[in-house]
């Protein structure tokens, strides 16, 4: 007997082996902010193949069916799977229901792209991932954010080697809003800043370190919101001794140009690196002498510096830069690996097991944020990457 | 029977109970970099008497009989004991002898002003405060930071309440000389920047924040120095959800005006602080607006700021500064409060328990370093705290 489990898979199969020639049918899922990305960039990645939305708010199929005229609408999930022909599926409804509309789109045999995070916990990623596994789908989750400039600017200089014995990579934004949008400020939706942008630096800074993790240390504070986490700092020490540090705040303020950005730091025993913005503009710095360890009347003269001896202004030429590598990265990068990987039968960038050792981190980083102290990791390595 | 110890004793009550009209008179321990400040700073304050140095370099000690003709020299501790007449002494030896010398002024019934950090350790600090207390002198740690305009400014905005809840407390500094000066690059000196530098912020930390310590994170690293520690973070987390962040490395670069020197910022609920360098330049920072949850067709314009909805140059107008409080502090208060706190019969600035919590959260943090854990504190308020 075939199951349905078994028929949905063996049609998916199908799909994904003819699909080299011929692209993917999608549906995107939560027609929100997000979605309409999504259908503009598949749209432009697999020549106009996003054959059907789903919303449960009529003005927004409205919109949906004004801004690509022909393409199909549904009001329900249940009645998506049911009646649109397609083969792939965006999740991009607030996370709170990503479990639940991945498991359905998974049983009837659509492949997955779902938005970040995945899921609310590891717990829940795997009643997903069981489902992904029994129908034969496959399954991805928009990281695309390892594609972006600055990210991968920061990711170039450290392979490099340049920089010496790195010590600390710092990775923050900030932020003026206060407030979050939309379904973000309730916590029952999934909201709060760890889920939205945490999930992003945990990814990232996971993808650029390529040593065990040890511990995590972690403040999440609901500063404006008072539902949801709107800063958080995370520390997450590495077996290499590299530790990452991550910070981000909706209501962390100053009047300098280029403030409410992301920023980067990266120091090392030869230099140091600045990344400033999503356009990636900053430089690698290093001095042209370390201290030769002087006689007290040369201490005398440098304490005229300021009020202590090893800080202050450094003299003319002892600071020198460098240009940053040229990096050319593109979102449009995750669509088109995300095609051209599953048309070829294998998993695509983002892999389900590093999306489970994010929202591991990310639980370890609530647990910490609770108990005030530091959480071993090394569980996350030895039981939960597989 | 009369003690030695006993009678060292009285004549150092006796000399503190004559010494409101007629000043202490000083002898500094250690003619180094920071014991000429201390010979000219107490002569300052005391109408020049500091009557005695001592050294183990005859070279300091004619450049001592150089800038201070009449002054009495002493290439031993044992022998400006035996010899001088002196009331106080100031020990500004390297980190290591510290213990040793204390314990010896002590015993000989001399009032004990001693450089930071007082001991490497709470036991040695315990074993010279045995000594002082013995002896019936009086003892107190050169923790002149707390004067420091940078951090009083700080200090002076957070208590007038401005900026609401405080969520994060972040104090730096950085360099680009990578060696440390002189015995600091030394480990059995007692060397590194966690006792230089650290000391200092640590103790500043624990001033500003009236709450009991929860727990300590820390990471202490050798950048560029063989033996010492010359890149420290710490994160003090207090029972008040305040988390202070201590932030210094030797060899943390940037071709920017001012990197090299102070920073302070601090985080509200109502507001930013920015406080940079020694000077104390910066602002209060606040917005006019928060975020007003906006319907879509907003969240698509708002998203013509960059890639995210969240961030991004703000709207004219939304971010708004205020001026610092003014505050005047200098650190000739120090050596007034001092004397002043003496002759009056009462412990000065800067008590023997205070410098015992530092030196255990130091030791925390050497203990959450070589873990990559945190420490939990409370001992040290329940313990440590007499």
């Amino acid at each position: 007997m075939i199951t349905d489990v078994e028929a949905a898979s063996a049609v998916a199969v199908a799909a994904l082996r003819e699909s080299a020639p011929q692209p993917l049918r999608w549906a995107v899922i939560g027609y929100g902010f997000i979605g309409r990305r999504h259908v503009a960039s598949l749209d432009q990645a697999t020549g106009g193949h996003v054959v059907a939305v789903c919303d449960i708010s009529e003005e927004r199929l409205a919109e949906a069916r004004e801004a690509k005229p022909g393409i199909a609408t549904y009001s329900s999930v249940a009645q998506l799977l049911e009646e649109a022909s397609f083969d792939a599926a965006v999740v991009a409804t607030p996370n709170r229901s990503h479990a639940e509309i991945v498991i359905a789109a998974a049983r009837a045999g659509k492949h997955v792209l779902c938005e970040k995070p995945a899921a609310l916990n590891v717990a829940e990623l795997d009643a997903m991932l069981a489902a992904v596994n029994e129908s034969g789908v496959r399954f991805t989750v928009h990281q695309q954010r390892r594609l972006d400039k600055d990210f991968c600017t920061v990711k170039a200089t450290i392979a490099a080697g340049s920089l010496g014995s790195i010590y600390t990579i710092q990775s923050s934004m900030y932020g003026y809003n206060g407030r979050m949008h939309d379904w973000h400020v309730y916590a029952d939706e999934g909201g709060g800043m760890l889920y939205d942008w945490g999930v992003h630096m945990i990814d990232q800074a996971l993808d650029l370190v390529d040593a065990d993790l040890v511990s995590v240390w972690a403040e999440l504070r609901n500063v404006i919101n008072d539902e949801v986490d709107d800063y958080y700092k995370i520390l997450l020490s590495f077996a290499n001794d590299v530790v990452v540090e991550l910070e981000l705040g909706t209501y962390f303020l100053a009047d300098r140009e280029g403030w409410f950005d992301r920023h980067w730091f990266v120091g090392g025993s030869t230099g140091s690196l600045h990344v400033d913005g999503f356009d990636a503009v900053g430089e690698i710095t290093r001095t042209t002498a370390l201290l030769e360890n002087v006689s007290h009347d040369q201490d005398k003269s440098a304490a005229s510096y300021g009020p202590t001896r090893s800080f202050g202004v450094p003299r003319p030429g002892l600071i020198v830069t460098e240009p940053l590598p040229e990096v050319n990265v593109n979102h449009s990068e995750f669509y088109s690996d995300l095609l051209n990987s599953w048309a070829e039968g294998r998993d695509s960038r983002v892999k389900a097991d590093e999306v489970r050792r994010v929202l591991a981190v990310m639980e370890a980083a609530r647990e910490s944020s609770r108990t005030r102290m530091a959480i071993d990791c090394s569980h996350i390595y030895k039981e939960v990457l597989r």
